[in-house]
């Protein structure tokens, strides 16, 4: 057999030079990572979903970040990582997106999974039959499904774990041949494609996962002249965030509280980690030393939990009266901006400000907003490569529940050194 | 020549043996369909299109069956079955549909095409020039076009054939340098992607195409709160299992007449095949003893062809007139639906039950349609495994039209051994 | 090493007989189309974008020609040209498009990118803080983005401009790995990628771009109902078709002028290559013994850029003036009509009948329009043909912007020989 290995290295190694006579093949850019990945048990990844962060342990997140800088680093290389000669990744987008729909189209790309769009009125997904038709429907050669669906408190987290239980169903009655992977593109709950691309971020600008250890960190409420963001990533950041311990801040208005089940999840995890998570009303004392600060407007859990009960009810003029007082409080609290001065009081003068984008610029998208000109200005390019980071976790959540070893995958796409485009 | 090949299946064997170790490679998958495939004469398949089952003997119809049964094997066993590197599979549809869409994606995704959708206005293509124009436009590199066109009596068979003459003559004047593959993804006459499937799923339920000769098939009309389902399906039911010496009962209340062309070559069908068919006004007559029974809402085809004639005059009072005529006379046929009463009365209480999805269902999807939710539940397994091989069945179309050898391409796919998936 | 390459080489052959075995390798495909790239100097293609055809040098144009004839050569011997394993193109078009939404496709499709649409509504990419954003968001991990943005005056070429040098900044800063390649699919100043296939029509038909030299061109104006086609075309014809030494008449009623810095840009080309050109308010001069006719409707330079700042300013009373007035003047010449006694009238009663498709045929289309039915007829073979082109145009800007050394890969992927399609 050795005499066989070395042949095909061989052979190998001239195909591709025969196509880039300068390409020098090094053999141990997977190295690092690959051991990194033998340290740790992330066997449940395989063959399940990506729903909430809080539901992965350590272990399987800290996975999805080394796979996640493997794959960058073999595209950085040259060196194509499909994983798949064929195969769907289905995109089911209940609310507008472009950043995530083309980070999820990416990730697809990347690992050789052609995207479908499922354009499915609200409609036709409306009760419990008709999901589980749908999902066995689109399933027959689909390897993942990502789903965004927001809109609507109690009810996007649902949803994708009625479509994974369809799918497994369907696998266990032998409809479908394989089990897509339900990954969730944002829910009423979590973020955890942003959050983790996020961490990610954090984890390269202080230099290793470690380094995240007492940093302070205040995520706090903006002020916007919309009524009704997401909770999304504000949930999603102190769930994931109280993992490494570090210090988070919680600050917003009165009135604007997050679920409170994800605060207890922040509580628990600081012990664990030996962090912690205190909640504020000043978003000055948020900032004060704060070496990150995450400034971002979200709607009062409270208030969206009536509006979907609203809208439920089909009471629209309910939801018109809802959306005026929610309006009138909201410009309350304009002094939420990340201005230059606040930005001041941060550990140094330097905090690392994050935004999971589109930002409310005051005076650039609208009159006044999350944040000032100056400040998005300066941090821009921090923003763009944060938001970098986002194909490659979901494409790392895509090869741990595909791939049942993915450190002998790994090598293998390093020895295969297929050329990911000619040069 | 000897020597080469042994030194292609060790590297081969090796190759793949590096991305999982424990991989067996089984040297036979595709024996048993070879050997089918060399019993038949399917020569004609290569470059045409497949627009009405009926226009295809008995041995093309059968090998459409072996190389979707192959072609599923062979992902089963996580070997690509990609035959092109490139190329672009169209789809046109001029109606909403789900699961064909995601058939259609799914067998030029298996095959290595990717999916361009053509979202033209209708008007854009409303006279013959254009459609010649549009056909050879969007074919320069198009291997396949998928075509939904079941809206209007007398025109979407028809369109498909002009979109296929027009592609025709743009490679016969090397406009273009291919011929593109029509394949016919529901018409106003039949809905052969969708019957081929049917009947797949009964052949792997008896275990043997020769197993359905004699078998009792009751094709009935149900009852839907909507008025204007399209014919294909009853129509493609008939004309495709009478030629398997079926004894195929239509049952439908005086009125819901479907083609009588269509009507005719069942009839014709059945005295080559040594089945039968005949008509009923009585759903109980066609339930009783039948092993499968396919219960499904149609509207009349004469009322069709007259709406046709009103949407081509613009007369939208006179096609106000008429649905309003269609609904009052479909609410006097309620009881035309599939309750656990009538399947006791087929054979062993325990026919088949059979439905193209999405049924109305009674009490679920609607108050009181096609099918009991208890019969539904009962039979949604094999309900969706009936949908499951719809991609195969294109795929396999798509197969016989484009390879000139397909047995030969089938054990070149096999030996290649080129994983689908990296495990 | 020279082993090792004659074993390679008698793999391939096996391999690729085994899926054919009478598949005859050709190794000699791509030598003549490498001599010519040899004498060309094209270097600055490379990692650069296709905005405008003038700012291109003539070998570069040329270049991009004998790029597009190897690709089709490739692609007619069913030979792989895929030089990606992954990436996305981007095609943003904020104007309907089938033709040249397939091309681009196509093109993707042949050289291995998938392509991701970018449905931006407009407002959403409305100021300059947007579209760094929106650049940067969508390029992770695209090659190429493709852009037809036609419809106001000023706007679309710098819009391309913005999204280029949105997309080098992040380069630069490293928030993108890649820089993908804009290509101009179409906007208010040129068309490059129809009128290189047009021009590449017409190197086919006259056997080489040296025999252009001398022919007349007439590049008229015709009458359309509609009157607001874009200026891009003719724009387009006189800016590129004056670089070969070609006699070229503008020809359109009074009032029609397009933008005179285009006009200028011909004078100039003219000079250099030997050519001439000129302007004039006669169908009939323009068409007498010319040996290429494109007869188009457009709307006048001046009325475009009135619209323009109509719509900046919202006035939209203005606009339906403005349109009114178009209509009336454009009623006035009717008689600019691509006619058989026209056509009589060029160079031995045959001129090449150009059109970027669809024509508005009279009696067909509409009334009257830009051609009578009995020349477009005559010459329907030829649009398409020179349709066809398009594709391999779009294919080759972007594998001359990606491949740093386009004759080694082109016989890279000829030596590879890997198939487009099995057979």
């Amino acid at each position: 057999m050795q005499h066989y290995q070395l042949c095909i290295v061989r052979i190998n190694t001239f195909k591709n030079a025969s196509n880039d006579l300068k390409r020098v093949i090094k053999m141990d850019l997977m190295t690092s990572y690959i051991e990194e990945l033998n340290k740790l048990n992330f066997k449940n990844m395989y063959n399940n979903d990506f729903l909430l962060t809080w539901e992965k342990t350590y272990d399987e997140i800290k996975s999805v970040f080394i796979v996640a800088e493997a794959l960058r680093k073999l595209r950085e290389n040259n060196i194509s990582s499909k994983i798949f000669d064929s195969g769907l990744g289905i995109s089911l987008f209940r609310d507008n997106s472009t950043r995530t729909r083309f980070s999820f189209a990416s990730a697809c790309n990347l690992l050789g999974l052609e995207v479908q769009d499922l354009d499915e009125g609200k409609s036709q997904i409306s009760h419990g039959e008709t999901v589980r038709e749908t999902a066995n429907m689109i399933s027959f050669m689909a390897d993942v499904i990502g789903i965004r669906d927001d809109m609507y408190i109690g009810k996007g987290n649902k949803y994708m774990r009625a479509v994974s239980n369809s799918i497994r169903e369907g696998y266990k009655e032998k409809t479908l041949e394989q089990i897509p992977t339900v990954i969730n593109l944002q829910c009423d709950i979590d973020h955890p494609t942003q959050v983790m691309a996020d961490t990610l971020h954090l984890i390269n600008e202080y230099g290793g996962i470690e380094n995240l250890k007492g940093k302070k960190l205040a995520m706090t409420w903006a002020y916007s002249p919309s009524y009704g963001k997401p909770l999304s990533v504000p949930q999603g950041v102190i769930g994931l965030l109280s993992r490494f311990g570090m210090d988070i801040v919680l600050a917003h208005p009165e009135g604007y509280e997050i679920m409170s089940e994800v605060e207890e999840i922040a509580v628990k995890n600081s012990k664990v980690s030996g962090g912690s998570f205190r909640k504020t009303n000043s978003i000055e004392e948020a900032f004060k030393d704060a070496d990150i600060v995450y400034p971002k407007s979200w709607a009062p859990f409270k208030a969206m939990e009536k509006r979907t009960d609203l809208y439920e009810k089909c009471d629209f003029d309910g939801i018109d009266e809802l959306e005026s007082q929610l309006l009138l409080e909201n410009a309350k609290h304009k002094e939420w901006e990340c201005t230059e001065e606040l930005i001041k009081t941060t550990r140094n003068g330097k905090a690392i400000y994050m935004h999971c984008l589109p930002a409310d610029i005051s005076m650039v998208s609208c009159a006044q907003g999350e944040v000032s000109a100056s400040v998005f200005d300066r941090y821009r390019t921090s923003l763009y490569k944060q938001a970098s980071f986002k194909p490659y976790i979901i494409a790392a959540m895509i090869f741990l529940s595909k791939i049942k070893n993915p450190q002998s995958v790994l090598e293998a796409l390093e020895r295969n050194n297929k050329l990911r485009k000619f040069q």
